[in-house]
């Protein structure tokens, strides 16, 4: 389902190593940007690391456990986002437009109005449909959230929205949008880690009081369901279909080496997924931030990921992604472009 | 010499943080950016907090502490340095031009070939060059670094690299080169911020065995005859040119309601002895990082401001500004440009 991934180039590494070592600065003074410039160069299997162009893939589903109460925001909010993401009103839409970076949004099963029975994909006249099924998702408290079929078709519509994007695109930034996923996250995130739902679960968009209450709740009804399943069936049985699209194109975009940037708690627990199923997916990815979500800092604590930002952010959409592409290229430009000691005639230490 | 500073505009203030409550997004959902947009907008005054167009700054000067072995650089990169930038090969060139901001580099001391004796101000071809005074800067071990005039000439010179910039412009990032410096920062976190100089006497650019051994007792010497001046004292004392400039030019573009972007330590020792002086700046600056040096973060614990990146930088020259650059521009963007639930017809939380 995951199909072969490449390797870091070690030769790679050491040129870009060497090459850090000759660039007008101390050693090491450019910190965590000269490691990720040499780590991108590694995965990229080149002497020009880069992350530009990129673009930001959305994924968008609806989830019946939204329908529990488990938020404060209506479940009609996941359409109503995918349209402002598309008019460009969201931070996404705003940040991206900012970076010269391009959003594609798929719709891999959003409640839409007149739909209320399941999700009606591949109808509509919203952005990039992708095809899954007209099967209703399943409640995590009770049900697998996703047939095989289903899942495998999410996982297929992720891999598309991949495949269409231009041969040079160097990394993809993996957002989503689905009231309610933050209760499937951790969900995943205890399953996953072996933590208790009660560590894993936080606010996510607002839930306090009695909205906490049945968040937690299904957290331990899903996590008792599924703990103890390999990962891959923990995504299917207590995840989403924006989270297995996520898994896909991380999959996809790895296989072709770009650099997969994770976003927030929910972009991160379904890449966590792939990286536990198969640990080579790991030295692709970068994760962006640790965002406000408790379940987030202990999932990259599990995935011994230090995460680049730490400024309290839990919106997903691909915010945080968006927020660390330009310390990424940064990176990467100063790896490139600066003068040698040798070039410069700037003399180096004693 | 500081002069007066304008206040943080509460009406902007609540303005912006009305907005805020208004974009589509949970409240606080973009964490630390939201509060950076309203306390930008307090700053200047205004609903539309912006930090670019920005400019970058680097001052730059020699002392003679470099010619005492704490470096393990000549003292002549400072001036090889300077070339660097203005012909473009150093980090903070490359990132400022992939970043589009103009860096400007002001000569306030550097010793050249040929001036062995002096810094011999007012000459040369280099970069701009403001004339501070011939006098050679004092040992801080045994003397002070600058005497009144100097220090005075000092301060405006940075002063007067702000009056120059275009009106438009809406932060500025102040960097520095100059071998030895982080001894003089060293000191100056030392008695400002009460702390033993074995705690902020770091490796800088590198020292290490002997080289720190002496860094260190120029630390000791220069803190022992300083501590309990007042901040700018301290600085006059015990700091150097172009940190004295960097407060010159801090004070004047807070005059404006600009945004003042501190770097790394040295840059950060500076601006924190202007906010000790005069606690009305401290609300127009941004701290953009904690670097590896051990005296940057306990100066920015002891100023209470929260760094917003931590990416073990330490290199000066304004790198780390420029790398939070972008972060600011993000949170002015989606501040001014997202839109509002009432705009995008989005269902507010229940």
């Amino acid at each position: 389902m995951i199909g072969p991934l490449p390797s870091p180039c070690d030769l790679s590494r050491a040129a870009a190593a060497a090459r850090q070592s000759s660039l007008t600065k101390p050693p090491g003074s450019l910190g965590r940007l000269e490691q990720l410039a040499v780590e991108i160069a590694a995965w990229q299997a080149t002497a020009h690391p880069a992350v530009r162009p990129s673009q930001v893939i959305i994924f968008a589903a609806d989830h019946p456990i939204a329908l529990t109460g488990v938020s404060p925001y209506p479940q009609s909010v996941t359409a109503a986002m995918v349209e402002n993401f598309v008019r460009g009103g969201a931070a996404s839409s705003i940040m991206a437009r900012r970076l010269g970076v391009p959003l594609t949004v798929v719709d891999v099963g959003v409640m839409g109005a007149g739909r209320e029975g399941g999700p009606a994909i591949g109808s509509g006249a919203a952005p990039v449909r992708l095809p899954v099924a007209d099967a209703r998702e399943g409640d995590i408290r009770h049900e697998d959230a996703m047939e095989p079929t289903v899942f495998a078709a999410a996982i297929e519509a992720g891999r598309a929205a991949v495949a269409s994007l231009p041969a040079e695109t160097r990394s993809v930034i993996l957002g989503e949008m689905g009231i309610g996923n933050s209760t499937l996250a951790a969900a995943i995130t205890s399953s996953l880690c072996g933590l208790p739902p009660q560590r894993t679960t936080g606010p996510g968009t607002g839930s306090t009081g009695e909205c906490y209450a049945r968040k937690l709740d299904a957290v331990r009804q899903a996590h008792n369901r599924v703990v103890g399943d390999a990962p891959l069936e923990i995504l299917r049985r207590a995840g989403g279909r924006e989270l297995a699209a996520i898994v896909g194109a991380a999959a996809a975009a790895l296989a072709r080496r770009m650099i997969v940037i994770a976003d927030g708690f929910i972009s991160s627990a379904a890449i966590a997924t792939l990286i536990a199923a198969e640990p080579a997916a790991g030295p692709g990815v970068i994760f962006s931030h640790v965002g406000a979500e408790p379940g987030h800092r202990l999932l990259l604590e599990w995935l011994q990921s230090a995460p680049l930002l730490a400024l309290g952010m839990a919106l997903g959409e691909g915010t945080g992604g968006l927020t660390a592409l330009p310390l990424l290229d940064l990176a990467c430009e100063t790896h490139t472009a600066m003068a040698t000691f040798a070039e410069a005639g700037v003399p180096n230490r004693t």
